[in-house]
């Protein structure tokens, strides 16, 4: 550094955090094509060159030169004199970077190793349902997130450490809260929707629908929702998923199963959801570790708004019903918008979380949420994980898994060591309604946007609100800003009550 | 380094290029994505990613810790330990290594923005046919490389040191031999078919042909090739290539011309020819800096060794024309195949390189070589090109352009400071004929291996001979040892002789 003056001290900074953005890209550009289309043969070779960007941006991260930049803005001096967004860079890769520095570097090799097998272990185990296979790694992977909360430290709950990894600010205390309060309202709701005569018929969604249809169709209503295809495309996978390489490079992929006309459907308007998001941020945040949603949970809540509030509500399907007829002609003659409406509203206790409905999936969240917690607390061992799923699954949903592929073993996120990722699916659901009760009150014309097919002013005012802001609010200051109030599972509540008592005319 | 020992060391810098590999890898991605379909809005921060990266492989690659194990291993102690791939490695990446550190960081730095603006300059240029716009940047870029053969050295011709970049090994003296016995040999025969009056019609060539069919029918030849869709893929592009990113993941690109049958065809066994040289080289030296071709001579001589000797020959019609007659019903059944072999023979000068037949693109690439070598002899300035080239056309091909933008400005090679590049086009084509020579000595029903349709014996005695060696062997190691002689271009010469004479009734 030849000028050692605050200024050029900035631009250093800014630079080296551009680099690290590009590696970012780099390494999100070859996960993508492993998933859609890289050939079988180059993985191996694929797998370690991202393993070489994955330890070379790790390295930057916790470099001493880093170290030293940021000693240097975190002084009050400095840090007076940066603007709001540099501010926001400073605190956020702090604490990156003071999380990463108390991992002891042989310890957290160590441990990408261990998940990156227990990932391999997870697979067959679930395939043979053979707990005891997948027990000794979830047992290290528990014992290893248990020294790593030690070395970060914890208030009131262990479980609370990991939590604001994917959910900043979140804590036991205020899931309990949440959590309580959905589950008293979701449980009595749901018993009375299996005990109405008025259940819909789904039959006719299952036919036969060509896949080159099905895709016409999603690209429409991708359209329709506001994505754009010059700073995106849309591709298939098996697991779908939503990539931001950077605003302008927004992907989305999918997966069609023929004889389901919903599946890639509202998959497609899920990942959308999550585009939209990252497409929107403002380009001033471009290059920058702001550029990207905020937490995992609003990330959630914007796939799940544009899948349910918007997707499977009434107004859509009065407006694209027509559409979707055309698109499989003589299929849906003798079905009417409102049958099928309905009929994609399904409400069914079921064992699989990524197939459950809009209600039951945050039981099957609570689930995984409780024994999360009693893992942390110490109140619950991984040897008696699969008594407990049971156990709660039948309390929760009334359902008990046949083995426990179906059961305790049916997610990877364990094996890859995401504890405290659950609830943001959740967290996402109660985001959504509150954030779609604010929408109502400020569009007057809401419902009247959706069913004309104008769903451009939707997503420009959820752009306006949330999505240029990338990471330089956080959650809750985005659900205060936004909606006036803390985070509020009663609109979730009072969302379902009136979709499903309407549906189920309870 | 805790162990000191030539083995720690050993295994240190191979992990180091190696981590090399990986950006190289990244940064391969990254150009296949940017030209087969990522999305326009992203483009600009995609390049910027692609800066960063590309910058820290360069630094990688002059590093004092490079510089460090590359001294440690030339010295005759630590050489002799090593086995033939080792040494190879080393003395590969001295010579890199010596090469870059000899340029000043700044020199190269501005040289790297200036042939960055003079693409963007040369695109305009071209398409104004405005030489003088153009002439600028040319002069400063020629100055440059002359700047470069000074730190670099070079014996007997400054212009030796650019042939070497690539072709190693390859001179001027060497040149003018096999040109000039090539142009002595190549002028009158080309003579005597513009004089013939036994000219193929290609008049059905020409006519539409579904974009989906030809892609099917490339997809078809390239299986019959032997390239492995397991380790590859094929996509659409603008400017058509291949890229290895691995021997495991080596992808080609195509253009569709929807009023020209061959077009794609060809194109696509070209790029075909490049990716079978690629996905053959052994997996031992995947990781290193040999797993690639040897030169680019070499590659070319692949490329069109499919492309002509295989593709354009009277065996492969014969049969493979009833699959093209039955991929474009009724468009062909007029046509014999004996009349489309000839019909995609037809040799006819012309003023562009890239629509050039096979017996006229040599000349092409002799005009260029003449203007480069005059260039960096001090013979020819830079504001005489446009004069010195027309005068060239003349001469070598019989051909005037009317303007710039076909003429001089056609190519966007000298735009990149690719001075030594040309070259290598006509050197692969007579190495091709001269591997086709030794090919059927050594597989003596050659022929009838391609009218049969047999290519896989064909692809594995080059993958034997040529491919599996990456850049273990030299250019001037591989042509001796796999045809017991020098380059030597009378075999092309009596090929064309053949293939010409019989095709034009000479």
């Amino acid at each position: 550094m030849t000028t050692d003056t605050f200024d050029s001290r900035l631009s250093d900074f800014k630079a080296y955090l551009k680099t690290m953005k590009g590696y970012e890209e780099a390494i999100g550009l070859m996960y993508w094509d492993m998933r859609t289309g890289a050939p079988r043969k180059g993985i191996a070779t694929r797998s370690e060159a991202v393993g070489v960007l994955s330890g070379e941006l790790f390295k930057m991260s916790v470099s001493d030169k880093m170290g030293d930049m940021l000693d240097y803005f975190s002084e009050k001096e400095q840090f007076e004199r940066l603007d709001r967004v540099d501010r926001k860079i400073v605190t956020e890769t702090k604490k990156e970077y003071d999380r990463s520095k108390k991992i002891p570097p042989q310890t957290y090799q160590d441990y990408v190793v261990l998940t990156s097998q227990a990932e391999a272990v997870w697979e067959d185990a679930k395939e043979a349902s053979d707990y005891a296979a997948f027990q000794p790694y979830l047992e290290k992977i528990v014992a290893t997130n248990l020294e790593f909360i030690e070395l970060w430290g914890y208030e009131k709950h262990k479980y609370n450490t990991l939590l604001d990894m994917y959910e900043p600010g979140m804590t036991v205390e205020k899931l309990d809260q949440v959590f309580g309060a959905l589950r008293e309202k979701v449980v009595p709701l749901l018993a009375a929707i299996q005990a109405s005569p008025h259940k819909p018929n789904t039959q006719f969604l299952k036919q036969t629908f060509e896949k080159e249809k099905q895709k016409q169709f999603s690209l429409f209503i991708l359209k329709e929702m506001g994505y754009d295809f010059e700073a995106g495309r849309l591709d298939e996978t098996v697991h779908p998923f939503a990539t931001g390489l950077n605003p302008g490079d927004v992907r989305i992929t999918t997966r069609y199963l023929l004889d389901d006309v919903n599946s890639a459907l509202f998959g497609t308007i899920h990942e959308g959801g999550h585009a939209l998001y990252e497409q929107n941020i403002s380009s001033d945040l471009i290059g920058t570790p702001l550029c990207t949603g905020t937490s995992m949970g609003i990330h959630e809540s914007q796939s799940r708004f544009w899948e349910n509030m918007i997707g499977r509500s009434r107004g859509f399907w009065s407006r694209y019903y027509g559409d979707l007829q055309k698109q499989y002609p003589g299929q849906f003659d003798q079905v009417t918008a409102e049958e099928f409406y309905r009929a994609s509203n399904e409400v069914k206790p079921s064992l699989i979380r990524i197939e459950a409905d809009e209600l039951t999936y945050n039981l099957h969240i609570m689930v995984r949420y409780e024994i999360e917690k009693a893992l942390f607390s110490g109140a619950a061992r991984v040897a008696d994980l699969p008594e407990v799923w049971n156990e709660k699954y039948k309390e929760y949903l009334g359902v008990t898994p046949s083995n426990n592929g179906e059961g305790v073993l049916q997610d990877v996120h364990w094996a890859g060591g995401a504890f405290g990722y659950f609830p943001s699916y959740a967290l996402g659901n109660m985001y959504a309604a509150q954030f779609t009760r604010t929408l109502r009150r400020e569009l007057p014309n809401y419902d009247q946007l959706i069913s004309s097919g104008s769903l451009i002013p939707i997503k420009e005012w959820l752009s306006d609100k949330i999505y240029r802001y990338g990471k330089l609010l956080s959650p809750n200051e985005i659900i205060k800003e936004v909606t006036g109030e803390e985070l509020n599972p009663d609109y979730l509540v009072q969302y379902f009550h009136e979709k499903f008592g309407d549906i189920y005319k309870l």
